[in-house]
């Protein structure tokens, strides 16, 4: 198909669809004259893709190109395929460490997480960005005066440990190495969203329960 | 103390300040002269908070101030203020809906959460934002064809009601409504952060058993 009908057909713009293939996002199409490609079902596939990760996932374009890599690169082991995908920063934020040292609050938030590591069994790399991340957040509830919130780190950790065994299962038991890793990049980056999603939806039940009145929600 | 201090113990620019005064998420000092006002512990703590919901939770200026509005009106039922929390869209996206009409996918999404719902015996509002969000998620799973990766809801549903059942009655615990609106603000929104990088650590940890080798994780 040529440009127009991929925009037709994915709902995105020629436009976007030129931004993405200058941008590494979308593999060009097979030059069928100087000013003319061609397109087939998977740019479509990869174009929705793209759209998924972007507006629903809330990834940036850089991000979204760099996780594509690995689904496309059939040499790079599964397991790093998974680190791609997990070093991806939906929810994750720009800026957790402190600028200068690490202050006596990021050590004691390390320290923490550290402990709690260590009683799951869990084998994990201080270097995965998400060991950043959490030591971030406990670190500012440290320093607001929340480390009650911190106490839920525990509750957290196990209830993840369940999560992430049926998710990594189910991915596997694609068998196909490229649905596999697409499973993978999609499931973590847009499964962020819905679990918070459900958290709240979770929250406004709970709350219910809790105070006998549901909480009001302005549209948004 | 002058807004000197204040920039200095806060580790917030001077620029960043008078944005925040500007654009009402910091309340104004007490003036001292035409060209001075007087500054306390009180805008101290309310500069760390805002910093976190930015830097660590990932808001918007305008998002902060309407939560932060919810934190300072001393009218506002608990319930409302807990819905206002819940209202602010850390890991959601701008765009979960398709532009037109309602598809099937978005149908299906729609039913499915619906019947989890009425399952698990959830008050919940279709109003509440969450509830686009995850339909939204779900939505996409369906249109890319990932319709195993819907299958995860319930498991999301069945943790999300324990994590949410121990985070409200940890917040109502703190007695004093403000104390407890803020934990709410904060906890709802750098919580997702915190979820987020704990699911990512379980999958690395999961990802080992499971496939027998830890995926590396590229740092950024």
């Amino acid at each position: 198909m040529r440009v127009g009908e991929l925009s037709r057909r994915s709902g995105v713009s020629v436009a976007s669809i030129k931004y993405y293939l200058r941008e590494g996002l979308l593999p060009a199409g097979e030059r069928t004259s100087p000013n003319q490609a061609a397109y087939d079902d998977g740019h479509l596939r990869r174009l929705r893709m793209i759209r998924a990760l972007i507006d629903v996932g809330g990834l940036s374009v850089v991000a979204t190109r760099d996780v594509l890599a690995a689904v496309d690169d059939p040499d790079l082991p599964l397991f790093q395929a998974l680190g791609r995908a997990s070093g991806t920063t939906t929810a994750a934020p720009a800026s957790v460490e402190p600028e200068d040292e690490p202050d006596e609050a990021w050590e004691q938030a390390e320290r923490t997480l550290a402990e709690h590591v260590a009683e799951r069994g869990w084998q994990v790399s201080a270097e995965n960005p998400a060991w950043r991340n959490a030591v971030g957040v406990l670190a500012t509830y440290i320093r607001l005066g929340d480390a009650d919130l911190a106490n839920q780190l525990g509750l957290y950790m196990r209830t993840m440990e369940e999560v992430a065994a049926h998710e990594v299962a189910a991915v596997v038991d694609r068998g196909d190495r490229a649905r596999t890793v697409e499973g993978v990049v999609v499931g973590t980056v847009l499964g962020d969203t819905l679990l918070a999603a459900v958290r709240r939806l979770a929250q406004q039940h709970q709350s219910l329960r809790l105070l006998g009145e549901a909480p009001t929600h302005p549209r948004g």
